[in-house]
């Protein structure tokens, strides 16, 4: 269950309204690895968590959070729309700056939205749940965080330099500090999880299920050798294995040849057939 | 440039057809984490690595093998609905093993495909680019790969316990085998670069740019104190720095609110207010 | 900001695990008009106002209601796919009631969420942001989840017509009496704008913007007149005026005639012609 | 069985080209409450109508007029893609209303369409059938078709505030009326089933089995009682009960814990419990 | 203008109902290559084409015939979902003939649509506009038509094979007859066009903007020289050239190197170069 | 099995940068008809091929070359984006050039990507796998990828109208001449399996399937006979009979009625009915 308090986790106002960097701060809000999708991934994780409840209620506070930052973003679109100019465009283009505004500001935020906010992207794309891994084995899941949370870090800081105004500066300063923790909470839990499973997921596959002979094999599938020269190829795996080196890709198995497809599929019937 | 060599990598021949388990079969081809996944992921990396020639080169070799991995799923599918029944449902539903054969095979393999795999998944929802990741982040991008190929791990040993046809398990041991490769490979890649450049991606964000005292919060979202009892709770992240906690989150804004919309918007004017 | 109390706000415990209708219960947590989308259409349309103070609290209140069905749902799906089997098909076929529980859940359940729910419809399609409405303006958004309850509380009615199990319709009538609630709740504070504004929504575009002769005109464009014969036809309208009927549709431009493309388009030159 | 009529139905001729307000104009062609929304939305709910004849009728009647309007502004925007210039960025920009023009067009209306229009809403996002509503209940769906026309006004009256062009200002003030009409025409004829069924759908729901004791409460999930102080708070619902009002929510279920998942999952084994 | 006979086209009647088949039927109706799909690509070729008026007129005509097809399709299947049996799985199942008609019905006939038709594929995706193909060049359009026009036809050959209702047959054997007709149309009218354009399209680049030499090369990128000895190799091309056989790749150009990244991109640093 | 050769098929450079044009670019690398569609066809058109070994062998080299198109295009697009200028817009439209390079550039590139080429459209739109066609059936296939390399050309035309960059027009040069060849083989291919099959597909349904008196007729859905006039009506049709032309179309069916819903659907029963 979730309440809602009305003050903003962290302060969202612009200096100035600015239509065309709402568009692009729409990313971190609506794409694929915005806040609406930490949020849902977290939750959906933590309902799915069976037993494990200190790592359940690490990833609920987090996902409850990100609701929050959707908040803060959303809040941040909203200003930076006020009073964003819609007239038409070919007189707007005789002065560059008004022209330039309103020709790249998003459209729907202006035909759709109302100067809101919506769950899209930077190029308008909806946001949708194939963003998000939920899968049951916390290891695995622990690494989409970790990826999620450098992607978004990684997002925010191009989107800082992509602006002066300071009080969205001051919005993203706190997103970046967020991103560091996050970077850590997951990674601090994935190396406790590593040291009882080991790195290799899922860790309850039986040995004699797994073809073993190719598992520690780089197999150099382009001409040249640049990655035999990798400084840990020969050596250790996390695992604990040796890294082996296999200079040509080998064939294991023939050319495979289909049946024909039986007469009430209507394949074209095989010819040309010597 | 790429050539195809016709011998398959490995053996993609089930004892007998199965349209029910080829269906099931479809997540690791066109899924969210299925071949096609990898394979684009590692070749739009390759692609768009500026720099780092060995591991541009790795990547590379990577994306190149998944290809073959996509044409042994593809071949294995086809196998599997070689000669599938098509006939009508409730003639099929009075022998219960055809029934459930013809009326739980994905029609489309049928009406669409000819007995052919397609680019969908499990539920046959058709692959799209919104599953890769290509940040020009190397860092950020291996975890990207290491989630993939966890991802992707889990979901062969959960259809490995699917199915007792030796022919299609004896393929899964070779996917379970790349994979575990694969797994090491990002992850010792991984570690080289975080003892370079730190953990907390991107590195290139200076200090003064991130609100360093929430870098290190564990903010307590939900009621109840579990997450404060984890082991790492109050200890050096992996950062360097020490995790704190904060038993309540505060709100560090006031709460928003907007200005009206201009009267060019046709929102709903203003009333109902004090 | 938002805070998770980890006490769900009803129940949602089944008799008994049912993985085939854990399928289909989906549909109300990640489908067209499940929970996800009334949450985030009401925390978006939230987010958005500007002004109208009350009506934005009434409207997120509803929207962190809705955040905890979306939990009790993703929680009775996951104990409804407890232990679901997942051995292969033509095996379990002999047995006709496991043959129908494996072959009809959703496959995802397994492969890709490990007995977990996801954000997904009963079909399997992905939820998406394109199922909800933020207009900006009230009216409108309103009429948008006036629907948007209509349609849900639908939903539930005929899931609930689909088990026998007490523990899953406990759940069901609190979902309906929910969505009696917010239709009843929605239709109130649209019937006190609509006293205002008038029904006819946006109510601020000027007469003169308006081709008022075809603002009352019912149109036939079928062949056959059932529908003059409605009781209201001909009557006033629910804007005061008057409706009326035209038995013809009448052409009021002519047929159009494009200009042939430029050439630098390559367009299929224009030929053929008398 | 349809017809085709080679005269549009209203005048679609801008005077002059503007390959940027085509952009724009796509949003009512193929967004999502643009015309294909309305037309098979309304086609389908006509197919779908079991009884009811002279509903269906209307329905029917109101499809076919809007794949006419489908037409007109498909036409309308092709004559404002004629002979659009498509030379490159660079030089164009020389020239700031040139620049303009070209670098705000949507580019696959060149390189895609050959200067026609597409089936794509005002950011290039393909029109898809989730945008529509057919559930076999008809005041259920003539909720959804008030939102929709509702909607479709609004997006209308601001694209006829972003142009100056008396050509297109003629069409859209044609399209205004007919969302009067039909928003008119649906509000009627929800007012005549309400007063037959009831307010609250489906009506056909037995009070058995809906926990009323929750069917009109109001329940504060936000910090602050705005919403306690709505005018219609406290007073009659729309369907005869009285409105309740709960400051605080309450959670009548316990914390759902569920169970370990079996084995056969591969997930993470429940470890650092107490 | 388009105007509704309410008689079918032709005969939508099935001797009994079939929900099983009705979700199979769904795939002609509102997937890839559907009634929908067919009906939309030739509005919008329609409305798009610039001059060619017989062309544009024949291209009119099949597109309003194909919206009849889409009304027959969708009448068809309500009524083969006529009384569908929604109750619970587990006891269906003890009747294998009701448990495999619930089981494998689509759920959403049932809970979302009322026992209608939806614009839906055979698996439940939504019938999206990236489907259709129109580009403004003629010839280019009329080949999308073979191609949508004959998989089409088989499409509904192999539902032909999957049903003995002898009333879904008739429908289908109309259905076959008018794809008949219609790839018979469109080749016509491409061997008309061909004539005067040659078969390279565009038929208006000029020559120089062309790298000829590899204009009519097979380069052979497999192993193996099968393809040289197809019967037409070697011999003159369809635009009067003659084929060339290559029996390996040549690279053209060098490796490709990237210049590394401006450091406010964020990405790696270059590091581990020799 | 694929293997990688570092060099390049072609040249992909240049002149200089240009992150406008990068944008549209992206049109033939990720969208409807762009090189990974034409690869993702080829290739499991050919993995799904039942005999005629010739033709799949042609299959799979075209697929093979086309992998290498997608990474030559995706080279282009990170050199167009070399140092992309990422600053704020208000600043930058005070140089129109440079302002409109900012504006105009897919922001994605940028924030996601890193100046890389992402797999996706000139809009910005994911590629998706229903992009692609793999029906079984050769001679439908081959129409699909007819129409494939016919929609590719013409976009690499007009793209190529779009610069004057001589780098990139070199490129683009390649590209026609490619798909020249491309279509040729295609044709080649078409002509010698219609000459055995025939033209209508699929060429094995038997005649008493088909409501032949439909089967060649030419129905006027339109006002006026425009298309009557087309040179070919009433003459031999492709496949041997002749054209026949019906001026209006008839109705072989009666108004369809649908029986009422059973109530556990809860559709809103049947009511104003005479």
């Amino acid at each position: 269950m979730f309440t809602h308090k009305k003050e903003l986790q962290f302060h969202a106002k612009p200096e100035r309204p600015d239509p065309v960097y709402a568009k692009k701060l729409q990313e971190i809000l609506g794409g694929q690895f915005g806040e609406i999708s930490v949020a849902m991934q977290y939750l959906f994780q933590g309902w799915n968590t069976r037993g494990n409840e200190k790592y359940k209620d690490l990833i609920m506070d987090t996902g409850a959070e990100e609701l929050g930052h959707v908040e803060m973003i959303a809040t941040m679109i909203a200003r930076l729309l006020d009073k964003a100019p819609v007239k038409d465009q070919e007189e707007a283009a005789k002065d560059p700056v008004i022209g330039a505004i309103m020709g790249d500001m998003n459209p729907q935020h202006a035909i759709v939205n109302g100067l809101g906010a919506a769950p899209k992207d930077s190029n308008g794309n909806a946001w949708n749940a194939d963003y998000i891994v939920s899968s049951g084995n916390l290891i695995a899941d622990l690494r989409a965080n970790v990826n999620a949370e450098s992607q978004g870090r990684l997002q925010v800081a191009r989107l800082y330099e992509m602006t002066d105004d300071r009080g969205v500066r001051e919005m993203l300063s706190f997103l970046l500090a967020r991103d560091t923790m996050h970077q850590n909470q997951w990674i601090a839990a994935l190396r406790e999880l590593e040291e009882k499973e080991g790195v290799v997921t899922p860790s309850t596959v039986p040995a004699e299920w797994e073809a073993t002979e190719f598992s520690h094999q780089l197999i150099n599938f382009s001409e040249g050798e640049d990655s035999a020269h990798l400084d840990w190829m020969g050596k250790e795996a996390p695992d604990g294995k040796k890294f082996e080196y296999a200079s040509k890709p080998a064939a294991h198995a023939e050319k495979p040849k289909l049946d024909p497809a039986p007469p009430y599929m209507h394949n074209t019937p095989p010819f040309n057939e010597k």
